[in-house]
């Protein structure tokens, strides 16, 4: 029968690298950068390190990397660890219409291989773009639905991205790509509930994990049911809602679902990035020092008060969607980064000081994601902001040097033994490399 | 804050062995009995043994047991293969309130740890019944919605129960075995359009994986949301629809679920065993060899037409589920067992002729799971039987003995070499051991 979830089985089985657009192939370079950085970043975070030293009591032997950390385990492993480094801060892509974390889940896995059998440079990104198109399209049919009832759509989607990416490195055809799909969405779970603890990254973890296993078995020839997500028992009906299987074909080949991804400058609810633009760039005229700061006045789409009015953040993970924590650090410190979300700095007193001049005005005018922000000193002096597409979003994406620098700055926090610029030069010379072997 | 899911973590930490009454003790050595009879049967059927191929590559140290297969592999490996080969036949046990087949994600990671440190046979049995009845609890809950909208209930609720037994193996306390339950409850999956493929397999074997990781995560203090089955966007709420979390709670320490857990005397569903029984009684008159039934007439609920009706079962799982089939096999062999629902047997001539001789008759006085049949001879004989309480329900259990004998025959099918006379004195006097290491 053919199915949507078939013919999309089948383009992956027969896309090739020539025929995908360039802006394409450069975002996928750009996506790869973000995600090494991301890992990096993430690397020795206690939900990655605690996850490590269980697993390495039952590891194979040492076939894939585990990125920044110096060390290797066997694939599977690797890959649960690796897409549980890179999204364990929340700072990794965000494709918009799902909000999938497209890259966590995905490129584990085919690096992971490429460390089994010699992949090129084209084939690893040719790889990673196939795995995004198939995850962030089965994600476009069960969306909105799928996330409101609860599922973390980045680990429900993001193993069958994964198998798809997987089962392409491993030159799958049509029917087995299909059966890797299904022994995916057989695996797909993982709760909302469990967003903001550890226990997120071990279903973001497995997504890489049961993908590639998944794939390895489909290439076995381990059968799934060709109709897993479309079947009355399927992935579809039952993790959604009337989904709209139309959506998993829709332009297939001609638009590209990896030109809506889009990546953080800041390591936080994207719903505060307008705020930060705003107030770093107030700040950056020099005449709001933390101390003469008198009212931060920020006005937004009512959601902005709904999801970020916390003035008393109890951990780094939770100042991350802190309105008040967000504005006070910018002040502070003239950055919101990694170190600016950390659990010590949550707590510290000027932090939450400053943080209680912070006034939130609702106004349904403004679109979601957009702010205006006045700052009044004590002497009187006031000063506006507006921002409407902040940076990282699609109207003001980071540009190429902008994701460098995060890279740089993730790889500090993280991982810092890492030579971050070798890494960098890596990545945009990828497509000219006979075998992608990243040193991270 | 007092949920239903910390009141069971509570319980299971709390919970000691004299408290637990004698006939559950019993009960779960049956359980267990029946457990490794199935493992047995089914350790080198192609679904656990391509899986085996795989995972071998990616195992880790030899620590635990593949069942049958004479071979050890890391314990969460093992934990995968032991618990997809104990249910891959659909031969395993079922806890009829909620169908859970309550062993195969359970027992796999008890007995991996019991490999791992000194387990006496009491704290094995222990952790098996604690994680019954947590599996069980947490399907009462959610059932029958769960499994309507197309959740494998097995392997979604088993992944929790076999957190349980490990938590308790591993001594947890109850906070963290709380956070046991949530790390499993946010890896829950697997979907009924699997049934019938290999893909089953693999949510199935991913349940005492899982659960045995869980465990061990938390261990070693990795927290989940202690809401993760009551939250909103919790396992209840999200694959449950008005859960009835009161449920997991009643009359908890004094109603045990493996008393409500029942064995099977023949791999088909359940539903096709009052005929079974009905066509064994009515051959062993010796009056209806195959060559001289004319009709079989088969009176049942409708539901028995609903889910049996399937003249050509294209392999010996269809026929598991072929009213058609059943009813020959009997007739021509006088048994159902494996080797008369294989893939073989299923396309044999002499069968499909015999079943194309099956009437279906609907009945919705008679209850489901009941079944009359009549058979009619050429020569214008018939005889009559009515099976209202078929062996291995709940009013008419497999004896001991009876268990000792499919035991038997289900390693003669699928591991040959295993003592199993050895390991069936060894169950029985299981409580008597100070350290539980079974040898198949």
């Amino acid at each position: 029968m053919q199915t949507a979830t078939r013919a999309l089985a089948g383009f992956v089985a027969a896309s090739r690298w020539h025929g995908v657009p360039q802006p394409v192939r450069h975002e996928a370079k750009r996506t790869l950068l973000n995600f090494l950085g991301c890992a990096l970043g993430g690397c020795r975070d206690p939900a990655v390190e605690q996850a490590a030293v269980v697993l390495r009591g039952f590891s194979g032997p040492a076939q894939a990397t585990l990125i920044g950390r110096g060390e290797r385990l066997d694939a599977l492993t690797a890959s649960f660890l690796n897409g549980a480094a890179a999204n364990v801060h929340d700072f990794d892509d965000t494709h918009l219409p799902t909000v999938i974390h497209p890259a966590a889940p995905v490129v584990p896995a085919a690096l992971a291989l490429a460390e089994r059998f010699p992949v090129s440079g084209s084939e690893l990104l040719h790889a990673i773009v196939l795995g995004i198109e198939v995850e962030c399209r089965v994600g476009n049919a069960v969306t909105p639905w799928h996330y409101a009832r609860g599922w973390h759509i980045t680990s429900t989607c993001g193993v069958i991205g994964a198998a798809a990416a997987a089962a392409k490195l491993l030159n799958l055809d049509e029917s087995k790509t299909l059966c890797a799909l299904g022994l995916a969405a057989n695996q797909a779970g993982g709760l909302i509930e469990s967003l903001g603890t550890m226990a997120k990254s071990v279903s973001v973890g497995n997504a890489p994990r049961n993908g590639l296993f998944a794939a390895l078995l489909a290439e076995r020839g381990y059968t799934a049911s060709p109709q897993t997500n479309e079947g009355p028992r399927g992935f579809a009906h039952v993790m959604g809602q009337d989904p709209d299987l139309s959506k998993i074909t829709a332009a297939l080949g001609d638009s590209w679902e990896s030109s809506r991804n889009t990546y953080k400058p800041y390591p936080c609810g994207i719903v505060l990035h307008a705020v930060i633009d705003a107030l770093l760039h107030l700040r950056s005229s020099g005449h709001f020092a933390p101390e003469v700061v008198s009212r931060v006045v920020i006005t937004g789409h009512p959601l902005l008060r709904e999801r970020t009015d916390r003035p008393h953040p109890a951990s780094g993970r939770e100042a991350q969607v802190s309105l008040q924590h967000a504005a006070a650090v910018c002040l502070i410190y003239g950055a919101a980064g990694l170190s600016e979300f950390s659990d010590r700095i949550a707590a510290e007193p000027a932090v939450l000081a400053l943080g209680r001049k912070v006034e939130i005005v609702d106004d349904a005018a403004l679109p979601v994601g957009a702010a205006r922000v006045v700052i009044h000193a004590a002497n009187g002096y006031s000063d506006a902001h507006e921002v409407t597409a902040p940076l990282g979003s699609l109207a003001n994406p980071m540009t190429d040097a902008q994701l460098e620098a995060k890279a740089r700055a993730l790889a500090a926090f993280g991982a810092p033994r890492v030579e971050v610029e070798a890494l960098i030069r890596a990545v945009w010379d990828i497509e000219n490399t006979p075998r992608a072997q990243l040193a991270c």
